[in-house]
């Protein structure tokens, strides 16, 4: 008589059959040819080789899945504004019709013509919009997914973009990640009174965060959006919350956001086109991860590269995200990301697969995802490819199979 | 008692509801909201106003469609190379390894690694491994598909690659249109002698031709390719056939290669990047269109731009296509072609769409595609958009909602 397996020690799924790119090792894709992967409660259970697991396959879980391709960590989209209402794409195309700033704002164009759309929009209208954008990135792979307020601009439009952040990461299964962007861009009503305003957006903070609305806090700091001071005050808001910082830090120019960032211990500098060698030391030393948006480069024409080999040097882990937004990065895949990455700032193909995998999870400040390993989230993806280094190669195409979040399949 | 409808006079198919791109004037969309297409025997029988349709929807046609979003023409993608075996990817990735271009001849990389590739497949091979990037195209919107020759390089691996792109085809119920470009390297066989090797393609090209599988005739122009006086050998060869003839030129350096296609009344140049104006002119004097080729541009960091404003002002009509091919143009959507050329060559949206639709077709001397309108073939992409602005405009995503070739939908 063949012993009945224990039912409670089974696990819950077991793909066989596929390459795996663990990523669990600091260089390299951490290969693995034949490979087997399972998962119990929404953990990974079993990493390796098919031929060293421990029994017969069909014995050993309740799904048994035969599959070829590979397997990666499911990717990770830390940086988004996907919640909004409309699109620029008439924008887009008045700028290449020859149209200058002022002719587009003079047409209602720019940032606070998403503002208006998104104050404009229903809760169910917003999420109705957003959701096919959050949707395409899952299908590209994505099963965390960071989302920004900053279209509201007031306590009840910043919230409702986050309950619409919130709300998506139920509809779709997946992770989303809330990160408060209220100090994104001065709303008409304050008018050349940015110092009132920045009393708004650090009054709003706790409100919103006592509602459960906010994981991150982040700001624009730039020539064109709020001063080094002013982002002081909002971190400072922060903190006193417990909260972590992230920053939209020196894309335009140079004004030592990625050190300040730094200063607070913060999860993130994001663009850091024009970051210092200071800056750089600093988030070395603090463990500011760089996430790079190779998606607004390449929509701006920008040609100022971040330091990339100082991040090397030093050690600052790079992440790539889509910064999927209707201005300037109207990205709907973090695969697409990566090739732009690899593409405009020649990160090698690895680099770019752990930017979106690994180096993005810690951006925002999650270190249970990310790899392929025993005891971390069972979230990963499955690529029609034959190398992982298709992944940073390939311009369209529908490469990925599958996803799994938290071992569910998500599409 | 209702008169019972002519059966015979009857569509096969309407579709009512969406917005149509007709593109049928010679500038803007040719916009009708609220549309109608209809279509019969695999042409567009009705084009227009759903308000105007002549008599009750359900009786005009055996099957009615209620759709929204948009129709455009299906698209054309005029040059591609996307019947190989392997990828190149790993060949990239070393690139941004650092690798030289010696390093990766070294190990085996570089254009001949397709052509052992290609040679050492099966037709049947060559078929499976090039079905889903035909696949991934129509899923984007394609409907018309370019395939040329030129990794064989022998009469027997030629033939394989144009029987392949024939069964493309008839397998996805699209037209292909094959191009012979045997004059794209020199194989290893023929080594140090250009001439020899253009005595061999000049006399496989009439077998090819008799068995049905050559449609136009095709060469590499270029320092590292074959020069003018070798083209010009080839191209007689196609006049004595009737073939038309189309040209990879002036990619990296001006040999004259516009031109030289200019004399001989063909269908295209393509790449352009160093065309002269003297090149520019003739092109406008013969009707040759300029086949634009972002998907190079990007992937080489090419900094020369075409010379686009004096294409506009002669007159010389621009197309874009994926240039789909494993060393340079890792492209498997026309649609993100057309956002490379809005972003690298500050096409507008709606040259980007012309360019792959009415001014493809035409790259190809086809004359019965590209717009839509009564007696145009059925060929038409349904998209999930709000203005055709943002085909040009999105990377990534899952727009097309549906692709009809001939009036049969093909996915
Ligand atoms: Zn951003
Ligand atoms: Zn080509």
């Amino acid at each position: 008589m063949t012993p009945v397996p224990d039912v409670d020690s089974r696990w819950d799924g077991l793909i066989v059959g596929p390459s795996l790119a663990t990523l669990d090792d600091t260089r390299g894709y951490g290969e693995v040819t034949d490979g087997a992967i399972a998962w119990k409660d929404g953990r990974l259970a079993w990493v390796g080789a098919r031929v060293q697991l421990p029994g017969d396959e069909d014995s050993l879980a309740d799904q048994v899945i035969e599959a070829d391709g590979w397997i990666t960590p499911g990717l990770v989209d830390c940086h988004t504004h996907l919640v909004f209402a409309g699109d620029r794409a008439r924008e887009f195309e008045m700028r290449l019709e020859g149209a200058s700033y002022e002719d587009i704002a003079r047409s209602g164009g720019g940032i606070l013509s998403s503002v208006r759309a998104v104050r404009a929009a229903s809760e169910d209208d917003l999420l109705r919009e957003s959701l096919p954008r959050a949707r395409a990135l899952v299908a590209d792979g994505v099963s965390t997914l960071e989302i920004k307020s900053g279209y509201g601009l007031d306590l009840d439009n910043e919230r409702k973009m986050l309950r619409v952040a919130r709300r998506l990461g139920e509809v779709l299964g997946i992770e989303v990640r809330t990160t408060y962007l209220a100090a994104h861009a001065l709303p008409p009503e304050f008018s050349g009174d940015a110092e009132a305003y920045i009393d708004a957006v650090v009054e709003w903070l706790p409100v919103l965060h006592g509602e459960g609305l906010v994981d991150a806090v982040d700001a624009f700091c730039e020539g064109i959006g709020f001063t080094p001071a002013q982002t002081r005050r909002v971190f400072e808001a922060a903190r006193l919350l417990d909260l972590p910082v992230k920053l939209h830090a020196d894309q335009l120019s140079d004004l030592g956001g990625a050190g300040l960032v730094a200063a607070f211990a913060g999860l993130s500098a994001d663009h850091v086109e024009y970051s210092s060698a200071e800056s750089v030391a600093a988030m070395a030393a603090s463990g500011v991860v760089a996430v790079l948006l190779p998606g607004a480069f390449h929509v701006l024409r920008e040609t100022k590269l971040p330091p990339l080999e100082a991040f090397r040097q030093q050690g600052v882990a790079m992440a790539v995200a889509t910064d999927c937004n209707p201005g300037t990065a109207p990205l709907l895949s973090l695969r697409q990301a990566m090739q732009l990455a690899c593409t405009h700032f020649r990160l090698t193909p690895e680099e770019a697969l752990r930017g979106a995998t690994v180096n993005a999870a810690h951006a925002l400040g999650l270190h249970d995802r990310g790899v392929l390993r025993v005891g971390a989230r069972a979230d990963f993806a499955l690529w029609d490819i034959r190398h992982p280094s298709e992944l940073g190669y390939w311009l369209g195409g529908r490469l990925c199979r599958g996803v799994y979040a938290g071992g569910r399949f998500i599409g």
